[in-house]
């Protein structure tokens, strides 16, 4: 099995208020998910606020993931930036530094057309010479891969999975058939958005990145081995216990409901970098009335 | 009449593959604005790629344009940026450089909340000192600013004009007079998006921010001046001297048109920044044949 299977665990990055990375924080961060056994940890991802760093500070964050883990675990850094040079450049630095792949979004701020982005994609792989991972996020880059891109992208060297966005079950499976249909045996298929993740690995999905695996990984890996062994009730019943949670992500973003957790469960004590707020009060309350109630066994 | 008042000229800012600003192209195109005696001069907007360029070559930019007008007309600087701190920091920049205003985007990543845009924005504006202008533009920051959220922001000191996406005729009217209800006499409401400006203007906008007047000054000028002199039918009948150029703007969006027209003008021969690619072949002959076309008094 590729080591890009299974369970990627998608930490937050602690950092201050100048955007300067808390490089002791990510450490822990990373000790804990090497600890879980975690199959492999996805640095700088969104929720890893990768687009509010600069290069500088991306490479202090991923220095340390790197050496905290030791080898233990494999850790995929977000290369993702608007200008394709500088999405080079970051490539080249995960690669450097000892990155085993690199997670690369379609981020824009002029919408852009297929072309670009496979051009984008393409010249970020062949430059790099690092493993690349499709970003597949409309909801932070408001551009949507079809499958006929996805395709083409799955036969460029050096491009060897994606990360989809989970929807609702009969999408899900519907947009996995037509994805299995065009990429190459090979091309691992994977998704984020937890909510929606168990189902889509039931369906067939390859890899769950995952925010809360990120924070929780011990309840997630449960949900991820159960399906790997065939055990479908029993994923389903850690899915459903974890749904006040889900709900929770929806309502707040699982951005901002995983750091008000880490702050309010004192893993790391940070607040989101600005123009994004920490939850307001009454928000807070109430992902810690929900996160009281959750089954012991899922909060561990 | 404000500064902030009828045409607001976008031009593009000439840069090379690396994203260093070609100074003398900026001059260039700054000069023949302040020839035209547009407005005002709308350096770094979208058109003008600033999310693509590092804050030194945007200071690099408006330096060279600041110079180059000499005080004969005011330049709005964009000054967008994912991070507050880096906003308020280019904002910064723009009043010492002796920028007369700055137009700030709700650029994003992470979709932000009407509060987080709101601390966003006043943060910058009180930070800065700089006289700010709302740029509405959801087509790039996907960030739709509600009536009640600009009626807050424009009783924030320092934060004086707005300048919306023009939509059809009917939905534009209907928004400017939601706005007029809510924001002080004195706040501008100006427009964006060249095919429908026109319009706007003559149901009341106070100022076109233009992507072809950044390149053609002297027909959106007579666009301009024609709706203020109450010429309502001289300025519908340049409007739709332009429609051809309009739907060309639509289809392969008004930045990627401008830079082929400018490259095959010999205004600037440049190309956008990567990820975005110059038009197809295809594409460009469709602008060139389009633009022969034309009436010589537009292209001028």
């Amino acid at each position: 099995m590729s080591f890009l299977s299974g369970l990627s665990a998608f930490p937050i990055t602690p950092n201050d208020r100048n955007g300067r990375v808390d490089t002791a924080a990510v450490r822990s961060l990373v000790a804990r998910l090497c600890t879980a056994r975690v199959d492999s940890i996805g640095l700088l991802g969104s929720t890893g606020t990768y687009m509010y760093l600069t290069r500088e500070e991306r490479c202090r964050a991923l220095e340390a993931a790197v050496e905290e883990s030791a080898n233990r675990t494999p850790i995929i850094a977000g290369v993702g930036a608007l200008r394709t040079d500088e999405a080079v450049k970051l490539a080249q630095d995960a690669k450097s530094i000892g990155a085993s792949a690199g997670l690369l979004a379609a981020v824009s701020y002029a919408p852009l057309t297929e072309e670009e982005v496979f051009e984008h994609f393409s010249v970020v792989a062949k430059e790099s010479g690092l493993p690349i991972v499709i970003y597949d996020n409309p909801g932070t880059t408001h551009f949507r891969f079809t499958p006929a891109l996805v395709g083409r992208l799955a036969n460029v060297p050096g491009i060897i999975a994606i990360k989809n966005p989970a929807e609702a079950r009969e999408e899900t499976l519907h947009h996995l058939a037509e994805l299995r249909a065009i990429v190459p045996a090979d091309f691992l298929l994977g998704y984020s958005g937890d909510g929606n993740s168990t189902e889509a690995l039931i369906g067939g999905g390859h890899t769950w990145y995952s925010v809360l695996g990120g924070l929780f990984p011990i309840v997630c890996l449960k949900i991820v081995r159960a399906i790997q062994q065939g055990n479908i009730s029993e994923a389903r019943r850690l899915d459903a216990d974890l749904a006040p949670l889900w709900q929770l992500f929806k309502q707040f973003s699982s951005l901002r409901v995983v750091y008000a957790l880490a702050d309010m469960l004192h893993i790391a004590r940070v607040e989101p970098p600005l123009p994004i707020l920490p939850l307001p009060p009454s928000a807070r309350r109430l992902v810690e009335v929900t996160f009281a109630r959750l089954p012991a066994e899922v909060t561990r």
